[in-house]
């Protein structure tokens, strides 16, 4: 089992998050798609434009798991250190990538602007770094070890991580099953626990929502085998019964809170 | 200066968070509260609900910055461990919080319901930590050291940040100017970084953004001095002009993308 379980840390890098500026649409997005994978994102952190901050973070996650994913700071201007940051966390170089030089002076040459000094700085890799793509505004981010550095923009993040997905070593998925309720959590708490006592296999998280005029409570059941995942539904939907509730398949909505 | 600055950190606790299947909204909540309070956000995590990940998070966290403040994991189910493991990050011992008790007896015999076992997990705490209050579903925060814990339901969560902003020491207020073109980042990036040069205790950040039909770049100066920031607004404007645009003052919309 050891060797089909595949981790993932994600690092946002940057002050505009931090200051409430800019609200994140990035971690939602790659959360999905590696579950999706089979790829169990395990942490995440955001930290300052600042290289010590960068270096020592990407270092402890490197470390930690299987995947790396960073996005921000790979921009033309003096506050984009990301490159420099992740080189000195692989005591590496900065290069400038002369495939990335390639694809971008073509672009340039296309929109007829000048490709200048700052705009060759986004053809900057590591030393040893391979290039995921752009499709949307063409300079590329990078991967060096196990690290992935991608742009902060949402719509050129996403693309750049639907790039990396064929490439990346896909888990065992992770399946769920989610079972809603009128029934609040504090009265199934007991009962959940012992329901989750005899599935050791299976987690089992209890997420309370709050709607207009109404609350309740969604109860998730994540596990790897459809078989077990659904004895564990069943269950839950007994015992929702059995508290006098009626038991309802969770809609997407349900995921507002929290 | 240095007995002004007041730093945090923001450590989301929750299996969810990471899934994907439930989208983070406390951290841009949090992020702009403190920006407005003179607290400056430096870090964020996000982690599992695994009682060492959390005790580890918190111990460099508490250590690192003024204050940390936590969301999820408090509620009375299996899976909320935040309690016992912020307990033992401090070494402390669960008790039951006798004021915490009362108010949450109180509640649930004006509402009819069972003060049962699980709903009394709600009303633990390490031993030593103070309350914080919660309008909206009573069953309380609390404060060990300089740690403060909260409930991860969005409501809740801006109602404990609410009670807590007028007892938190309030920093240096960062101010900040925006000034927006439809000039390119790669256009303006030397002419700015030797702005940014000029103006060494300003911060200076360049967002490229996207809208339907445009793009273009938002720059944000962020200091503590009004007189200077204009300063530095004003050559980013003239600089703007020099490079054929026209600067406009950046709308709320346009911190869409980042």
């Amino acid at each position: 089992m050891s060797d089909e379980t595949v981790t993932a840390a994600f690092l946002v890098i940057g002050n505009e998050i931090l200051s409430g500026r800019t609200k994140d649409k990035n971690l939602g997005f790659l959360a999905e798609k590696l579950t999706e994978t089979g790829i169990r994102l395990s942490e995440v952190r955001v930290v300052r434009d600042v290289e010590g901050e960068i270096v020592a973070a990407v270092r402890a996650l490197s470390e930690a798991y299987t995947y790396v994913f960073t996005s921000g700071g790979i921009g033309p201007t003096h506050d984009d250190i990301t490159c420099a940051s992740i080189a000195a966390a692989f005591n590496k170089p900065v290069i400038r990538n002369s495939e990335a030089m390639r694809r971008m002076a073509a672009h340039y040459e296309t929109i007829g602007r000048e490709f200048n000094e700052a705009r060759k700085k986004m053809a900057e890799t590591p030393e040893g770094a391979t290039l995921i793509d752009n499709v949307v505004s063409i300079a590329p981010g990078f991967i060096i070890g196990n690290v992935h550095v991608m742009a902060g923009v949402p719509s050129v993040f996403q693309a750049m991580v639907l790039e990396l997905l064929p490439i990346l070593k896909h888990g065992t998925k992770m399946k769920s099953r989610s079972v809603s309720s009128n029934i609040g959590e504090g009265t199934v708490a007991a009962a959940l626990g012992a329901i989750q006592d005899r599935f050791s296999d299976v987690e089992i998280g209890s997420y309370p929502y709050y709607r207009a005029g109404s609350f309740g409570t969604t109860l998730v059941a994540r596990g790897t085998d459809e078989a077990v995942l659904e004895d564990v539904a069943e269950a839950i939907r007994q015992m929702i019964r059995e508290f006098g509730g009626e038991p309802f398949e969770a809609r997407p909505e349900d995921s507002g809170e929290p």
